[in-house]
């Protein structure tokens, strides 16, 4: 199946490597399968292959839009991921990864530590986001920060070199913007959903660097899965019973021009939340 | 929060039994949790609780909505089930369940088989379904049906009897219509997975009257997170990029009246492959 | 089958509470299954039942000796559990729990974090562990870590009440000392694997206790299961090839009184490591 | 890291191909990693990496011997497998594999069914296994047995061919010993396990000689890891605390010589049941 293959080699694609903050990054460690694998585990299932290049994308569409999610799961990678321990503990959620990481029971951290280049106001429509509100006493924030952290990294060193206290006890002490590394691997599918929730305006910037880092990766590793990922999930929207019930109103109705909240309500949408209607607006531009 | 206690009580869920086909049947054998402990699971994420019924209903609706689903992986329910081995087959592809099964190496098949009260025709439009067709020759193939289990049968048992095969062996030639039995144990939420993609029109009918099944045990054991699931998931519908731009486009157009194929392409449906067009129409009615 | 009524009921079990360290606790919230549970799962896939409590105990006992999990998987519980960060990110590597977490994005962070009674000194011996030597300046250190949290909760609470940092930015000061809560469920399978793992001597003494409570819970909650746990995993041994070598050659040598390590070498452990050996000594008291 | 280099290459691995029983096979179709990505992996958390290959091999065993068995899954391996219903009710049982399967309601069944070499005997002995002792009427139960099969076929094919039953309908008709394909992928932690429970003498021997292909297969894959699985896990024992007793009593008595059951007994087995006792006699050749 020659027409599958991709200009980017396997070869190209172990040797990505990304800087992420100030001191993180992703490197590809290696990966397993790619489009082509894609459309050869499906066809166990459904029977003789493909023949063109346009099918096997008519397949791989189709796949990921009805959530047939196996043959994507026969596509693994590896990567090796720098980052900070409150970055780390999101991740880690995430189950269907498989880690190796650093353990501070066995070595010694580092000097790294997580220096943010803006503190970020706390939102105040969402609970737990951030504002894009500039900070005012940035530097100062800044300053007393870097005061803490040189002040536990000496107590840090101090306990561990002439005290003798164990490596896992004197960690307790050091805050959760210390570096650590681990080893990842995680097949497409599971990578792809890890993606569609970090790379998201509610998650947090510093996750959400790392998750547009794996997108551009995926991009290269398999280019057809990640077109149809961005036309049916990134890119999708899911709409309520109640939200379908107010389009379909607009679209058979005769006063579509007036596409104000109110109007809307009294196109049918009765049980709709003000949420959910602006988020039809917002949608729809109406 | 006594506000969210059904009238159905644990005592009732634990005593729901449904017969399902000829000779199935799903036993609720316990539960564990409710729309309360949802409740109670997403305080400890989101902090201070929640303090009338139509808080619960909202925080519960806006977990379900956003995918925020371990609050609802919190609930469990084990069920005792008799079903065909080839319903078996496709249910136990769903790894998040917990399954003890009966064995046909321990212990010797009972003469039940599972006997279609319709033989469905082949669907000529899709490749794996059935179509809604009368079959014309019902009897005939009902008899021809009924020899093969029979002599099928009576090898088993004159084997396994006189001659003494062993059962791991003897078993090998009785049919995937052959019943079985399983405990099982899953979370709410991955049930609720479960009956999203087996309650389906493309799913084969005998597991579907199963999954239908499960949809109304959840309603009574959780009804909160069973309305939910109906708004956004059974009934939403997920409309991709190239969708949602038709959509817009129908939506700020003049000219929507003409609502034909050709009409809502010209909207700016360049991408949509006529099956997505056919699908907008249909969610629509347009 | 009465006879397995332990005295202790359901309801008991849902009220245990244990305190652990200085701040943290786990509360049984709820449990699904018992001994009798595992039994009639098992008896699913083994065929008719057993009829007394000793068929039932040896039925249980041959269950876990020979690593039949799936009925214990049928028996589930939910904790309520409040411990320092640095014990839930071991915690949380055990990707059978299903967790719901406290999140600093959402809600602000308590004056509570952990102070070690004893400040324990690393192993010579063993890289990841502490030794049970006595550390010398436990007053001096112990007061130094009380300030470097006392200027750290400082720097917390004013950047977020006066400067309007966002929670989630804020919280990246705070060490890993900082107690969290989490509702958490996982079956007994998976429980009595964590606990073998953690309330084990290389584990971490802050991870331990808890481990050690949830063993308390088991025996409560499920005896008969708990008795077997004891006999064929937590207190039995697994040898390897060599290992049994030695043994054998032991028990059919003719010298066995000289039991040194030379000797036990010259029995036939070639390739046994030094390790290795000693291991045996220690479990054979030879 | 050139010293860890084996003589077989990726793509000798990827070539390997072995036919298993009388129309199955097992081909690899891709692999991640081997014994090198391991100790890298396991460097990741245990700190600065070891230098030869002799190191290289003890921290492999240290790994393998304590359960450490994350840096094993991070070695991935797909193959292609074709295998009859009931050799793959079995397998999928294993939830950490990956799998796309043949479906019948896609594809009609060929007519390639499993007919055993040998019909073996039940077992006086164990209620799930086979004897060794051989069949009288072999060659008479065959006979029937494809009787049985050819008449299924017949009935399959007309129904699906002249009377347009659907496909999944009709293929309820059909045998457990009918054969299907499946793309499967599984971690080598978890493929280890499943050869360890599935190359054992109490499983089925048509999945054993299946999990004894996938042994070769990861004997020149990861040769390092092999060699440790066999020396502390196919070839090791796990002693119950009882065990561990009796031996220990033994070892330090002074009259090992009366090797019987009764004596065992007195050395302090008195919990010990007969099962138990045999095991240990076995063992050790005593």
């Amino acid at each position: 199946m020659n027409h599958l293959n991709s200009v980017i080699t396997h070869t190209d694609i172990k040797n990505l490597k990304y800087d992420v903050l100030d001191h993180g990054f992703i490197r590809v460690v290696d990966v397993m399968g790619n489009d082509e694998r894609v459309v050869q585990s499906a066809r166990v299932s459904y029977g003789a292959g493909t023949k063109s290049t346009s099918e096997d994308k008519g397949l791989i569409n189709y796949l990921v839009k009805h959530k047939h999610t196996t043959p994507l799961e026969q596509c693994l990678i590896t990567i090796h991921c720098k980052l900070p321990l409150f970055v780390f503990a999101q991740w880690v959620r995430h189950r269907t990864w498989k880690f190796n990481c650093q353990s501070y029971r066995y070595s010694e951290a580092a000097n790294e530590f997580y220096i943010p280049e803006n503190w970020r106001k706390q939102s105040s429509k969402n609970k737990q986001c951030s504002s894009s509100d500039k900070i005012e006493n940035h530097d100062f924030i800044n300053d007393t920060y870097n005061t803490l952290l040189s002040d536990t990294k000496k107590w840090y060193d101090y306990n561990i070199g002439t005290e003798g206290v164990a490596r896992e006890m004197a960690r307790i002490s050091l805050p959760q913007s210390l570096y650590t590394e681990f080893y990842g691997t995680v097949d497409l599918h599971n990578l792809l959903h890890f993606i569609s929730l970090r790379d998201h305006k509610h998650a947090q910037y510093e996750i959400r660097v790392y998750a547009e880092k794996l997108g551009e990766i995926v991009k290269q590793w398999c280019p057809m899965v990640w077109e149809a990922f961005e036309e049916h999930r990134l890119n999708a929207a899911t709409l309520s019973r109640s939200q379908l019930e107010v389009i379909k109103n607009l679209l058979n109705g005769t006063e579509i021009n007036e596409k104000d909240a109110e109007d809307i309500k009294s196109h049918g949408a009765d049980n709709l939340s003000k949420r959910e209607l602006n988020e039809l607006k917002e949608i729809f531009d109406i």
